[in-house]
């Protein structure tokens, strides 16, 4: 993704919120502490700590987190943070600090940001750009719908509609010229060969992928870098079905590409060398992960699964053990909360 | 619950994996530290060096865990374990170290446990009074199915062959006369009366109740004694929705009682007096959560969010925030992990 990036000409700011390890986000730039892109306030100043110092916090900020965020922007040599409303720039200008400072596009996934086609959404840009406060340093969209695609033509689509939204929001008026064109989601990120239209990606998701970005043909199924290695605690051969030690609490409840396959479970359950098994994970309680199927797994069998949702399910645990060759080769800490 | 306990003379032994903190424990017991039932090894250990001293282990144990809890029993009083196979009470043996034991009888939830009414279930139950090495303590249940149930009449009828089953079940051969009964889960717990058929009882959730326990009867939506504080960070009255600062990592993605309400959201809504509010939590992503409705909430509006499953969102969080009459009187700090 990186090579990618660098051979279409723009910046690459992984987001990070994905791993939240500093070791992650140092090997998605090749080592080194280049830009990023993050979830919470809590991942920027984990992240400034670790020595990234040009970060994006990419969800709209609530007002009361200002004193924070001009905190963190004060000793790192950028935080840009996000906004789409007047209410929110008002609040930015009446804590007076020069904030770096994004303009969420909405270009069809219509969770947040302003619509690219609205006379309001003009007007707040040009408020952005008059403010004697905050410094307008950009245009920045995330197609989340990506996420609803079924194949890969449909998420080419919609990533063509991503980079030309905000192509077409700059072109509104000529002052707007300047303004940095962050896009970016994995399955976009994913499918185009080279970017373009656009001054900066973000994608997150691929530094793991998962089963829901192989069902939608973002990668293959051998391209997911984590699972979750369990024990089967029950074995119910008589009700073809059996008990794993990973509930909702390790894998999270994500459903998964249900709008693909009504039937999905809450992950792909694997032999210890990632051969799936025939067997689902058809429910999750706290502790508790249920199998059904045809395999034989007698208790104390592992088996390792592949999230759904590789974001949220490693979210759950407080290290990573990270596989080369079959060794653990090192642990990695990720931050949390916010 | 305590006092429904003593007043039909079983053993409280509550499961604090709702919480998960010493305060909750004690506040459960009166204020002592009385018998509790836990989710993971960890908790085991986290409540054992917080001063609770008789423990249950409610979940079929992983072989490869035996030392560790091995280590733990020997520093407590006592710590009771689980199993349902042979192959675990196998481990167990060869282990060598004088646990104390459950058998978990399946009463209808289908998830771990023997079927009370197989000659298999019966030898396994002989074999466990026959070995040399283990202590049979008890026979224990959980009607998880309960969680299935519409109303209140089917939560009474599901907490009757949850008591049912094990006496049943020690009905087979008189030598099991002197098993423990352990039954609960909280909405059966909850519904009854008084406890009959049962020398224990182990529900968890009714410290906090939820969203999902409303549904089903458990308890009235004013009982519900945990919600998160959440914040408006963007606002879209056009397309009549809101964004919150509270997503799949605050909140989980436990799709509530849809058995009840198929379109039920991810929440409820509520204002800071938890009265619900006009909009549904239609989504969740990992730091977002979308509001939909006709309810106009300006960007740093505060709003509180009932949760589905309060097990599963309290766990998201590193500590409490005790309120008593609108002041923070405490913080309570979970354990967490395995």
């Amino acid at each position: 993704m990186q090579e990618k990036a660098r051979a279409s000409a723009v910046v690459f700011r992984p987001h990070v919120k994905t791993h939240k390890t500093i070791e992650g986000a140092r090997l998605q730039h090749g080592g080194n502490f280049g830009p990023i892109t993050v979830s919470t306030l809590a991942e920027a100043e984990f992240f400034a700590g670790g020595g990234f110092r040009d970060i994006t916090y990419a969800v709209p900020i609530a007002p009361e987190k200002l004193d924070r965020a001009a905190a963190l922007a004060s000793r790192i040599d950028r935080l840009n943070l996000l906004i789409d409303s007047e209410m929110a720039l008002r609040a930015m200008e009446q804590r007076g600090y020069p904030f770096e400072v994004f303009l969420k596009i909405d270009c069809g996934y219509h969770r947040a940001g302003v619509s690219p086609d609205s006379p309001d959404s003009l007007a707040l840009a040009r408020a952005m750009m008059r403010s004697p406060t905050i410094r307008f340093h950009g245009i920045l969209t995330h197609a989340g719908h990506s996420y609803h695609a079924r194949n890969t033509d449909d998420v080419r689509r919609i990533a063509a509609e991503e980079a030309g939204c905000l192509t077409r929001f700059r072109a509104l008026d000529e002052e707007l010229g300047f303004l940095v064109r962050s896009a970016g989601s994995t399955p976009t990120a994913s499918v185009v060969e080279r970017f373009t239209e656009v001054d900066e990606v973000r994608p997150g998701n691929y530094i793991f992928y998962d089963a829901f970005q192989t069902a939608i043909g973002s990668c293959r199924a051998e391209d997911v870098a984590v699972s979750v290695l369990a024990t089967v605690i029950g074995s119910y051969p008589e009700r073809r079905c059996a008990i794993i030690d990973a509930g909702a609490l390790a894998l999270s409840k994500d459903l998964g590409p249900d709008h693909i396959d009504p039937d999905v479970s809450f992950g792909i359950v694997c032999d210890l060398d990632l051969e799936p098994l025939p067997v689902r994970l058809t429910s999750l309680s706290q502790e508790h992960g249920k199998l059904e199927g045809i395999a034989h797994l007698p208790v104390g069998t592992k088996v390792r699964i592949i999230p759904n949702h590789s974001c949220l399910t490693a979210a759950m645990f407080d290290r990573y053990h990270v596989i080369e060759n079959n060794e653990c080769v090192a642990e990695w800490k990720p931050t949390r909360g916010w």
